[in-house]
């Protein structure tokens, strides 16, 4: 980090505290130093940056340790997109004071993800800032050379497919915020916990890095809701997609809160903090892909197929109607 | 970036008219995709991240477009004390609106400066905050494998040597806030632009990365005044150093300042901002560096010697008393 353990200010010895027992790479230094090194030998280094803002990404009463989680659970997301292996972070932290109460479970997360991930901390910055928290994450992963999946791969014929479940992140945001779905979700305690969860704590794929690489025709992760991200991908891949909206894997809560019309499929689709991994599959990788899926541990399911075109995935209802998407995916501005 | 350029929003929008023509590089992939490339061949890749906030490192109605050369710059600064070769950056940016007349500056300055020091833009991330602006940037640079400097190296009998003049940007931030020195210099317009030039705008020694990774035992860059960031140096060296205050080289106006006693020579060393290069040279490198430096067209200065001990650093005065340092540099807590 910026500055070393010589205890002469409250910056410093808030990174000694917290931060260097993080810092387990040797390319670290121990946060001694101003830089960090990372080693790379015949390997492409993947870079993927992700910023995530109190109030917009997380809740200012969210545990803290669950913030840094999915501080850093948003990259690795990215990384395993790209068919990369984690290899280390830095980490911008924006704070209004340095309150013990909030950093030391914050970095005992950090700590616990970055261990459990194989992604270790190799520096950062530590700034005060009179508005919300903001941390920002540089991570980088590494692919053999030439081997990164794209965005921009996608064929006509190639089958959609996702992993896990789709709309549980944005139906536990709404439960935070008192809506509908706390309703009808009132007397089951485990849905409800399920959701918010999946809010608060995305499940990065890493395991799914290795298979999107070697099956994938081109892929990226559902960060921003399953209709605009499969629209990006489209866009950049020069195709255009036909969902099967019935396919679209969802949890026992998100279906019981279908069918009990507490929300739309639309909702499901255009909500964001997935963190499922996006793929387009060649029709004759399809049942090689499943078959490494299930031996990763990751569930796949497959919602619809790429076809040519320059227009807007379609999501298409059990009678092949059109599902009109009011929003088709979350903006900044 | 995260965004595609499909025109979905006004994030995408954003990133596709100010920042894909920044992205010149090849690992960029026109920011259509998640991640970025960064290619090594037995190079170590050094990785530096500095943030910069709205009312803490720079003033709200500073121009944009030296915002982003300050948020840059920083970061190309510490690449170079670390001997490393500028590759490219990723850039956070924290806006509360993305206002064209503020963006279309700051993206010209940013792109302007990327190509002046040939570090590309590789990727991004754009999120909205209710809070002040801020920009985090993740710099790469490349090393000679295992030849990064480090803070660490100094040893009993090496000379500090300093790149430029000390104190200029803690006094035109000062002027910039209407302080005594605004006043002395009040007839003098050129004085007073340059020393807020170089509060707004450092300039990172990147000619100085070989010089300083051929002839320097430790070095860093000073960011958070000289007199802190030299007893970091130390810290992390095991030693301590006596600096002679009378040796830090001076701007013309800074020099005025200090003869009028407008300012102390502790403000000048304790000030932060400079983004000069702090170095130990071995003293049978001192003519070397010198020589090389001249060639790079970067003036350095030798201000004291590395002396064994643990104590904090020494600056003394001309008749070799200690001058005390109220504050030895700026912490954000």
């Amino acid at each position: 980090m910026k500055d070393g353990p010589n205890k002469l200010s409250g910056e410093d010895s808030l990174i000694a505290r917290y931060f260097k027992p993080l810092a387990t790479d040797p390319g670290a230094f121990n946060l001694v130093d101003d830089a960090a090194i990372l080693k790379a030998s015949g390997e492409d280094i993947v870079v993927t940056t992700d910023a995530i803002v109190e109030g917009v990404h997380f809740l200012s009463d969210d545990p803290p340790d669950t913030v840094a989680r999915k501080a850093l659970r948003v990259n690795l997301s990215d990384l395993a997109a790209k068919g990369a292996t984690p290899a280390g972070f830095v980490l911008t932290l924006a704070l209004r004071a340095a309150d013990d109460g909030w950093l030391k479970p914050f970095a005992r997360g950090l700590g616990e993800d970055a261990a459990l991930f194989g992604c270790p901390l190799l520096g950062g910055d530590t700034v005060s800032t009179p508005g919300p928290l903001m941390i920002s994450i540089t991570a980088f992963g590494r692919v053999p050379a030439g081997r990164m999946v794209h965005r921009s791969g996608a064929k006509p014929g190639d089958r959609v497919v996702v992993t896990g479940t789709i709309g549980d992140a944005t139906l536990g945001l709404g439960i935070l915020r008192g809506g509908a779905a706390a309703t009808t979700l009132a007397d089951d305690a485990a849905a409800k916990q399920m959701l918010v969860g999946r809010y608060r704590v995305p499940q990065p794929r890493t395991a799914f890095a290795r298979v999107v690489r070697e099956h994938a025709s081109a892929a990226m992760d559902v960060s921003d809701g399953l209709a605009g991200d499969l629209a990006k991908l489209c866009a950049a891949s020069g195709v255009s997609a036909a969902i099967d909206a019935p396919s679209i894997p969802l949890s026992t809560a998100a279906a019981t809160l279908l069918a009990r019309g507490t929300v739309g499929i639309e909702t499901i689709a255009s909500g964001g903090d997935d963190y499922e991994i996006l793929c387009a599959v060649p029709e004759n990788r399809l049942d090689a892909l499943a078959q490494a899926a299930r031996l990763a541990g990751v569930a796949v399911t497959s919602i619809g197929t790429v076809i040519a075109g320059a227009s807007a995935p379609k999501f298409l209802d059990a009678q092949g109607r059109e599902i009109a998407l009011p929003r088709l995916s979350y903006s900044h501005f």
